[in-house]
């Protein structure tokens, strides 16, 4: 049975946590008295549908059921885990807490708070051992940081398994070890907006102009190393002591004095929301949220690919979904070595598989082959490898976003040098494109052809003689052009 | 004759302006007392080369001359633009431009300096009115982000060309229109290292988890949006207004009420310098910046495929570059349709160009060809399209990171439904890869074949005539595994 989140609010933060419950395969409660939280609710998932499946490179588990209930008692109703995103009232959280632990006083219970510290949280709560700050960043469905605060009163043990509990919902849980005021990244952002403010009122800058001062520059950089260490990088060799001789002391020079924030006075809201509209108004709020989220599955990939920062997060729990490993299928048929799911990187302006995307996908159901035979990574490492000589493709059906897809091999024949394989890739049982290839076994450092070694070809050999049995594809051996007959 | 730029000091910064301009073909006369300042900016350059082209979606220019000057007025000589990168002291900046006006007092002189404003810099100069700040970011060959800050004694047309100049290398001129200590960007880093400082200090976080804060969560929405943006964007439909509204005065509670600096004892310094080498110790400072460059590289090129934010001014760039137009060339043999270069992402574990990035080469040989008969983007549009129906691929050679690929198109046969051509993808004019491919002319509507309008067999049928005159290749009609004649 699926495991229940219940969520308690269901604005934009607490629409992003139910979006990632759901489509991590829980069951989510929401509770809101809003009559619009539904739609509210609906427009964040509909968001988080078209983005979150696009960073995983398995399939995903089924989707959870969503109910939205008519009170707190049945939202928490058998929940494991209770997230509250109500607004930052202290008196509503407080009172939200008491009807919660009327009725589950032992469930953890995160709070998306951005000031509160947990031990204002746990203020005359009935049990304040299960009440700590978890709180995420919007579009909390993409961004995996969650930073988690516990006061001393809080049950440590808990603490670490919600942390699990955020992993297994692809979240990075920053233990955050002292209570404090915003805790670490609001302070940040609280410092940044503070100087903006100033910057905007004083006629420095615009806001649009304040963007581009960070995003073509340090928020780049911050996105995939942060602050500390692009500046040990800065300090070069002779590393952080020296950066911190160097620049430590002109920071202290008083570029920045100030701490008010300028009264938001009619003429300050109105100068804002003015430049806000020259800048970004040519886009509505919906597309906004589009371009930003294709932009996050942009350099959520990027990093993925290089197994870094926020990347290492999302294969971790690629990992963790592959629990139940898939091994290629040695059967009767043609051997299933992939299974793979249709990307929005994959896709052409038609909404179709592009067509280069049909020779990737056979090349991720060759290559489990050859791993499974032993021309692995490590052989390759050796000097040694198989190399396609040549390729014929039928496209026999168009592939679309979200298709589960299939890549099976059949070897047509193998020898000492050469194996021809016949590959298809199948949506529903049923091809899309078959390939026929022909690969050669090659001494990389002489660039010549040259007979595999035997622990190769004692797995590749019966294979080949099994499959030998097989009937052979119609497709196999055309010619461009040719007649079907 | 390649146009010429001074750089005055050699370091980090220095050799990333170096590298800009001697990557987008400008001469380079770099002075530096330094006796290390060859080896140092030569790293930097090495940096580069690895990196910028990765950017680019066309051929690079040649890059320009190198040469370190042994005096600055030497270094001057003949340069159309020059900026200094000494040390961020206001006596020495002022030493520099006194020796650079004595020989050169009408060209433009940019100074990286981050905390120093123009009038400063231009006090008692012989001619004061074409010193202004240029403030780049590290690394400088990568980010594009250079603010341009003019005093009221500056030469306003001389600052147009100068954002003109900054823009031909690649960099985004942000005008920052009112002087003041810090510019904009580093007031915000400022702002935050003071904040990061306290956390420290105060042993609320470590250096890692202050990153881990940063890179999980809004540095990745800031590389994209910046602030405001992603404000706007928070504030849902209402608008930036509704924002400041919700958020604005919970902003003034008093989270981070401290302007010092904590001072910088032995003991700060080692703390930070210790958990800095805890966090990134594993990796040296050259493997840090290799994995930055990468990720930067990868956020820059999400950017670019999206036509956002600094995606837009690697647009923009190739765009310049591209002013003597490519167009396919018609003539005698198979039409030239498209020129391209082997880009690091196109590159496998084997450091060669990945299989599939073949046919990826083929589509862009192939699509130009589609254009250019009138089944381009808006024919699309109107419901109609070519879709690949079969391809065969011999491979010939291997792609390597860099190389220049050149793709022709000859047609084997047309008719108003089938189009029957052979790609050539070529290096050095040798074929690495052939491919016969067969198109068929589709009413997407009714998923079936149909025939081409007359307006594209105009095009076409011409084509398909001059070619039948051309030598059939030897690899058409090949199936797979048949033996070479």
């Amino acid at each position: 049975m699926a495991r229940k989140a219940a969520i308690i609010g269901g604005g934009v933060i607490g629409g992003g946590w139910a979006a990632r419950f759901l489509l991590n395969g829980w069951d989510v409660a929401v509770f809101d008295p809003d009559p619009e939280a539904p739609r509210k609710v609906g427009e964040v998932l509909a968001n988080a549908r078209a983005a979150l499946p696009a960073l995983s490179d398995g399939p995903m588990p089924a989707e959870g059921r969503l109910v939205f209930a008519g009170t707190i008692t049945e939202a928490v109703e058998g929940a494991e885990y209770i997230q509250e995103s109500v607004s930052e009232r202290l008196d509503l959280k407080h009172r939200v807490f008491a009807q919660i632990q009327q009725v589950a006083n032992t469930t953890p219970i995160g709070s998306s708070t951005s000031g509160f510290k947990p031990s204002e949280l746990q203020q005359n709560a009935a049990n304040p051992a299960v009440i700590f700050v978890a709180h995420p960043f919007n579009p909390v469905y993409l961004l995996p940081l969650a930073e988690v605060v516990p006061s001393p009163a809080s049950d440590p043990g808990l603490i670490e398994r919600v942390k699990e509990t955020l992993r297994e919902i692809g979240m990075f849980p920053l233990h955050v070890r002292k209570e404090i005021d915003a805790h670490i990244a609001d302070r940040f952002l609280e410092a940044v907006w503070r100087e903006a403010l100033w910057l905007v009122k004083d006629g420095v800058a615009t806001t649009e102009e304040i963007d581009e001062a960070i995003r073509m520059g340090f928020g780049l950089r911050w996105g995939q190393m942060g602050l500390f260490e692009t500046y040990r990088v800065a300090g070069g060799e002779a590393g952080m002591k020296h950066f911190m001789a160097q620049f430590g002391p002109c920071l202290q020079w008083p570029w920045t004095k100030l701490t008010d924030v300028p009264e938001f006075t009619d003429e300050l809201v109105d100068l804002i929301a003015g430049q806000s509209d020259a800048q970004s108004g040519a886009y509505t709020i919906r597309e906004l949220e589009r371009i930003r989220d294709q932009n996050l599955i942009g350099f959520l990939r990027v990093l993925k690919e290089r197994n870094w920062g926020a990347g290492k997060v999302l294969l971790d729990h690629d990992a963790r979904r592959r629990a139940a490993a898939f091994a290629p299928v040695v059967g009767e048929g043609p051997m299933v070595t992939a299974r793979m799911t249709v990307l929005p990187g994959w896709i052409d302006y038609n909404g179709h598989m592009t067509e280069s995307r049909y020779l990737f996908a056979a090349s991720e159901t060759s290559d489990a082959f050859l791993r499974h035979i032993g021309a692995d990574i490590a052989y390759v490492g050796t000097g040694f490898s198989y190399y396609t000589a040549e390729t014929h493709i039928m496209h026999a059906g168009e592939a679309k976003l979200g298709d589960a897809l299939t890549g099976t091999v059949q070897v047509l024949a193998a020898d000492e040098k050469r194996l021809h394989i016949f590959i298809r890739i199948l949506r529903d049982g049923a091809p899309v494109a078959t390939l026929e290839q022909m690969l050669l076994h090659v001494d990389m450092g002489k660039g010549k052809t040259c007979a595999a070694p035997q622990a190769i070809l004692d797995r590749l050999l019966p294979i080949a003689q099994a499959h030998a049995t097989l009937p052979r594809p119609e497709a196999a051996g055309r010619h461009v052009g040719q007649r079907t007959t």
